[in-house]
């Protein structure tokens, strides 16, 4: 916060304690400096919608028009409405999830529901289980809820069970009082892997027995390019499990339309909740969302989308060994991101200035924690741009990294008088991979 | 809460603290009851939107979908489009405010500002100031965040400002922290009654002397009947007052699109805040609205809403001079709302299921008090039913305040030999006003 302890804010002195908490994220900032359109952004996380055909949402929008205006365009109840509840049953029932439309919660996206439950479950101090890395937004929520976040190490199959049940026992014994475990399961925001089907069953059992809730983020779920994700956690868990699911990946965000599927004690009051923060999600998104879901082929659209970002990773993860051969990153199964580790000598969010000046920009890995680990690390996402301004994107950032590499061994004076080749050559002739040996 | 002090939720135990704070507003409970076709619903604050041509908005849906699509169905800033922000300057220029549409951001309804603003400001135990009367979903949010509300003394020019130059003292001797004052001068709901010119100097003078920030609450004010509403308090003092505002009333509710404008600092606090609870307002509601606001006449709209809501007004007036003429009400010069009082032996709510059960509901007083006043009082609100239903809504109200008169007289033991006739034939000959002495 700029303004904050200044004396510019003659308010400086009014606000809540948990202000401290509010500050802008890494993403926040380059979403600024990324919309420029000679910059290939890696950075953000949009969904690419112009993959959705105009007219099945013009279609949708007319008929709901036709046949619903009024309702369509006046506030709706907190919970959502049941049409559009039944349908977000059925699409989590393709995540094997049984339940009732009852328990489910339509909110401003995945978002708004992510700050309801934080909202219900977090006192100032409590902690938060959260993988390590984990996604962006839900750390800034949990932070202006005053929560600490515990990360938990993951390796490829997801958060490690072993690593769940030290932090666990670590906490308990400083007496600190743990309130959920936040997971993302498939293709994890930012890290890329997905939680396997028997850790899902391991990590249940350990927040179980310890009476620690599950908090399921899948805004991803359904976007898996070879075979479908293990089911999801809430499919054999009912009591302990709140479900997060939204249309801005499948769909578009545009609406901001996402939903909770919450124990029924937890629902009743995140419905109160929400009636608080906003009286109601918007009538019209959920009208035409669920006009959408009756009247389209709207399995086939994600299959299309599934499709075009399936090559885009194909094309990120080509470009990564080519230009980046020494370099270790993750292998999405699905989803919208890649983890990228850089040698220990280089710090991803120092280099990012540099990375603009070479228009390329991503999201450092830093943004990602909430202990201050991550200067190694870089999310990479694939989702937005074209698999050619990825190739480029990424020949750039190799230029980017090599050159600062090599600039690190310059001044260490190693190789002072046999200066590396750096990767700008190759960025500008990318058939060629560069000679890269760092 | 119905689950909370259960054995049926097993999360009892791990709510925060704020929870307590969070139950159902008797608004809640009478949406549904009221949304029975045959009841006469006086409770709801629903606006007509009906009397907004459909064509006037899918136009601008179609031009949205035609030129901007990919955007409108995009995450946009948690700041809200420029464009729409611009034209946000020009609605409030017509109240008097200038300024810059960087201090502008638009939230999910104004209900969600209210959160962000009280989010931003409040410690658990801080004091807002509101008046008595106030907005049930503000009370709402505030004992969300554990605020607690000293209610200021309003008489038919609104406010009384030594009422709250004596609440501050009360306060301040108390040791107590107040953070804001909130306040709807226009039209106020529940109330009604507007606040007068001198009257907005006046208050705004105590709270800047005070530190007190102000909260002006402006849903209404582009709906007056007769004469404009006085400028906005905003107009006058651009570091001491946050100005919220909406569509819900001017347009439509189902958007969910308001905003706040603030001084400088206090956006930029406002934005980050709106981005972790929602990462952004929905872009698609935000394209429509501003082409909406591009093409259409809109302001010959507000113009048709104006006519409808002053001629529900006159009915509900002239009916309560008919069938209560001994009762006490006011008479708003714009908005939805009159705030009726009723003898002091009688209950708004404990009557609350006999008037249902007579086919007319409405809003108990009590429920737009923090402290539990509001017993003898009825919001009634105007904006949704018909003038005839409005007529016959009032006459079956007054059927069920003179039989609960009635009874309370009988059990008194006073009148038991003779009756007082009710107005139940008054209700059903609505020609003859009911010879109601009460």
């Amino acid at each position: 916060m700029t303004d904050q302890g200044t004396n510019l804010d003659p308010w400086y002195d009014s606000y809540a304690d948990r202000t401290a908490g509010l500050s802008a994220s890494e993403v926040r900032a380059l979403f600024a400096v990324a919309s420029r359109p000679e910059v290939v952004s890696l950075a953000g996380g949009m969904p690419f919608v112009s993959a959705l055909p105009r007219e099945m949402v013009m279609g949708s929008i007319e008929k709901v028009m036709r046949d619903n205006g009024p309702m369509a365009l006046q506030y709706g109840s907190g919970q959502g409405t049941p049409a559009l509840r039944e349908h977000i049953m059925q699409i989590m029932a393709m995540e094997g999830i049984r339940g009732s439309a009852d328990n489910v919660v339509v909110t401003t996206g995945s978002q708004q529901a992510l700050d309801l439950v934080t909202r219900l479950f977090i006192n100032p101090g409590d902690v938060i289980l959260a993988e390590s890395p984990s996604y962006v937004g839900a750390l800034g929520v949990f932070r202006a809820y005053q929560a600490d976040v515990a990360h938990v190490a993951m390796d490829d199959e997801g958060l490690v069970p072993q690593e769940l049940r030290d932090t666990i026992s670590r906490l308990r014994s400083e007496g600190r009082t743990i309130k959920f475990l936040y997971t993302i399961p498939n293709f994890h925001n930012p890290a890329g892997v997905t939680l396997s089907w028997a850790r899902r069953l391991e990590i249940l059992d350990i927040c179980r027995s310890n009476g620690i809730l599950v908090l399921e983020d899948n805004p991803y779920g359904l976007l898996a390019f070879d075979k479908p994700a293990p089911q999801a956690m809430r499919s054999v868990d009912d009591e302990g499990v709140i479900y997060l699911g939204s249309f801005s990946k499948t769909l578009a965000p545009g609406f901001r339309v996402g939903w909770a599927l919450a124990p029924h004690a937890i629902r009743e009051k995140l419905i109160l909740a929400n009636e608080s923060a906003t009286l109601a999600p918007n009538s019209f998104g959920q009208f035409v969302i669920t006009e959408y879901l009756d009247q389209t082929d709207w399995r086939g659209q994600i299959d299309t989308f599934r499709g075009i970002y399936r090559e885009r990773r194909d094309a990120m993860l080509a470009a990564l060994g080519e230009y980046l051969p020494t370099m270790s990153w993750t292998k999405p199964d699905g989803g919208f991101f890649v983890w990228l580790t850089l040698p220990d000598e280089l710090d991803s969010k120092a280099m990012l200035p540099r990375a603009v000046k070479e228009l390329v920009a991503y999201t450092p890995g830093t943004a990602f924690y909430a202990d201050g680990q991550g200067a190694h690390n870089i999310r990479l996402s694939f989702c937005y741009p074209t698999p050619e301004s990825i190739r480029t994107g990424i020949a750039r950032l190799a230029t980017v990294i090599n050159g600062e590499l090599d600039l690190l061994r310059t001044f260490s004076g190693a190789t002072l008088t046999s200066p590396v080749p750096t990767v700008s050559s190759a960025a500008s002739s990318v058939g060629n991979p560069p000679p890269n040996t760092l």
